[in-house]
């Protein structure tokens, strides 16, 4: 295997793509596996399905530059948190929306859904901005070493996203909110009894949410909870709360140094 | 005061156009607060000086497009957490190092150092590119109501970081490191024995510290914590570490819900 080194990405593949013992890269990721990385039959490789799971793979042929592989163990969850968080936010500007995707796939955030708020002064995300969204989302996901592909959704009111809301621990981005830690007692409880626990998050569009989206979120079950003393973008404050709450998860899950 | 509005956000002054109870705004915050927020004599804004004091004004008079205003009153320390979170990251791209910037400076970061590592793959920042992450930095103080401007540093080696690093407690990002919610014992009794708590986060370049790095590293007493079971890119990892340790910081101090 002149030149070929195993690759330190995860490949993509469509779940069509798998029967039995056997996995079909797609065009784009067959040329990254192949002419990238020089693979010859033989070579390990690894691939993520994003509906939760990981495939060991060895390469099988370059049949007419389509990747053919046979896999050899599968690993169902790898890369995931043992739990989920949801992540609802008012819509920001694109670069803003694009930040938060970046950042927060990586971070095993299991959805996130921009909802037009009456201060984001924009309409729903159009199709293409949430295919761009999506793409920056399988990135991410590859990236990561993740298994699953969280779900981008765009809605055009709270009202609409809370309608279809997730059960679970509400928490709001909320300058006037408490400290997380005195929920931790709460939380680590709703944490530990569910096997597959449920967080949402909610962050306020530029401008925060207004007084009527506010108690809206309140009568939903959301409890405010503080970022701290300064006024942080959509974009920081959602990353930020993401990854606080994701520490809140895995921290009974890791060894002690 | 027709057209006027209270404006809502910070304004920038250097300490040297304080003198007494009489601060003077620059020829761009001047314009800032004379064209855009049209503001007139008697107006009440807030302006930093980035060296920790934020101060409540009010417009005394326009003079040839100059603000000249009075101090109403001072505020020491607003916008600043309780301690001071350093943060030493391992030059990645200007893209990455400008994420890191925009998001850490809202978070409360003191000092972001870039230092080239053997990974980086690229010199050490050049001074345009330090000015340019600079402004991002004064941007950012302005946006999250901070009063002390980071500092933004960039060295050559992990070396010459490591030589003048700050004491006080030192995380290092690893994927082998224990859980952070194992060091909360000790590292809140470190925060709560000094008044002013100091805490050193490293993260690698894109490709991670190299051995000797590593090594040095755990010379410095850099203890090693785990961000979980993905792999992040340098800037998610550092601005999730902050994330994470500021909330450390913060949850004493803020009231239970």
């Amino acid at each position: 295997m002149r030149g070929a080194r195993r690759p330190d990405t995860l490949f993509w593949v469509d779940p069509s793509r798998v029967t039995g013992s056997r996995l079909l890269l797609d065009a784009d990721e067959s040329r990254h596996l192949l002419r990238v990385f020089r693979a010859e039959p033989g070579l390990s490789f690894d691939a993520t399905d994003g509906a939760g799971t990981l495939y060991h793979c060895r390469l099988v042929e370059d049949h007419h530059g389509e990747a053919r592989a046979e896999i050899v163990a599968r690993e169902a969850g790898a890369g995931e948190l043992p739990g989920s968080i949801h992540v609802l936010v008012g819509l920001p500007d694109m670069h803003a929306a694009e930040a938060i995707v970046e950042h927060a796939v990586p971070l095993g955030v299991a959805s996130i859904v921009f909802a037009a708020c009456r201060r984001s002064g924009r309409e729903v995300l159009s199709d293409t901005r949430l295919d761009r969204l999506r793409r920056i989302a399988v990135a991410g996901v590859k990236q990561s070493l993740r298994s699953n592909l969280p779900v981008i959704g765009a809605v055009a009111s709270l009202g609409t996203a809370l309608a279809s809301g997730k059960p679970g621990l509400r928490l709001l981005a909320d300058p006037e909110g408490g400290a997380i830690s005195s929920l931790l007692g709460e939380g680590q409880t709703v944490l530990k009894k569910a096997s597959q626990p449920s967080i949402t998050l909610a962050i306020g569009p530029p401008g925060a949410f207004d007084d009527g989206e506010a108690a809206e979120l309140r009568q939903a079950g959301f409890l405010p909870i503080s970022l701290g003393p300064n006024r942080l973008t959509t974009e920081t404050a959602s990353i930020a709360l993401l990854a606080v709450v994701r520490n809140l998860l895995l921290e009974s899950n890791l060894p002690p140094i």
